[in-house]
């Protein structure tokens, strides 16, 4: 054995545990894209990864394990919102990136696919929970530079902000499932950046003040 | 054979065909929302309806035949939005409507099944498309009210006004999978009403003004 070929076991970054980790989760992310929840098995997963079957069941229990922990392996990836100066141009790159990620490879199958996994597996659905919890989380900060621009009252909830900006997108491509438009991108955008400016997204909400 | 029992493939309403029919798509409804469109069978649909599976097989052809047909059934059946004579209560009341349809018997796993179905099956996907459309189109006397009213001003994309109001509560509890609060209706309700008396879904959208 050299140091490219490292003991069973070995859990150091780079190790064989660990690429064997990356291995099965990205296999399993890839056959969800590609063949939807309902088809993947841990067979399908363990021959894709070229990872024993049996150490598949071992570390992650069955199919819904192997989803969750995928999930969780994305939600530990680097991701930040782009930042362009103006709250109205981040929301706008912000769905935009959305939408690239149900319309454009590699994640377009993927993306879909976890939220339909979730309908069918409590395990998924609390999986993608944490996973859009921490997208919201990490895109707040779009919100949090409105507010230091004066663009927002101090008050404003960036994590509400952001889902308003978000929600219609999902709801075009998953719900009603209709193409989504420039003009649908920017409309999202503008409708959420009008709100907070005018401080919707504080303190308990009522009838508009004409 | 008296006028309760008509004929064998009598087409009449109420007669032999129309109750054949009734039975196998509420059968099919049910068997969506207890078990999901994974488990549902031709075989666990006749059995179910008490309707024999060559016919149900020859009408419907199979399971995405069943679940297009019983979504079809619900769009032709009699909806139309209350009417409270202010834009944001109309609206609220409808995300009021739209949630407990997620949350309350007897719809709440219907509903939430034929959004996972669509996800599997192009010919559900297409079922879901025109039954959103007819809710939206249906909806939309809430806007035309509106503007009757002069609360929106003309030209206002009645349509969006729908999409843009009802968005959040999807995203929340099938995407995000977090609970909806009476404050996040009130919020989707009062955005949505503020953005359409600004007249946002006229025309081209674009950066909101100061």
């Amino acid at each position: 054995m050299t140091s490219q070929h490292p003991t069973p076991g070995d859990a150091r970054p780079g190790g064989r545990t660990a690429r064997n980790t990356a291995a099965v989760l990205q296999a399993t992310l890839d056959e969800l894209g590609e063949r939807g929840y309902g088809a993947i098995t841990v067979d399908s997963v363990a021959a894709r990864s070229g990872v024993h079957k049996a150490t598949v069941y071992r570390r992650w229990g069955g199919v819904d394990g192997l989803v969750r922990a995928a999930l969780e392996h994305s939600t530990e990836r680097h991701w930040e919102p782009e930042l362009t100066g103006s709250l109205y141009t981040d929301l706008l790159r912000l769905v935009e990136t959305v939408t690239s990620g149900f319309t454009e490879a590699p994640e377009r199958e993927v993306s879909a696919a976890a939220v339909a996994a979730a309908f069918e597996s409590e395990e998924v659905a609390e999986a993608l929970h944490r996973f859009m919890s921490d997208r919201h989380r990490r895109a707040a900060v779009i919100v949090t530079e409105a507010i230091a621009r004066g663009e927002a009252p101090r008050g404003t909830d960036a994590e509400e902000v952001i889902r308003s900006a978000i929600a219609p997108v999902y709801y075009r491509l998953l719900i009603s499932r209709e193409p989504v438009t420039a003009d649908d991108l920017r409309r999202a955008a503008s409708i959420t950046a009008a709100a907070a400016a005018a401080g919707t997204f504080t303190g308990t909400p009522g009838p508009p003040t004409p």
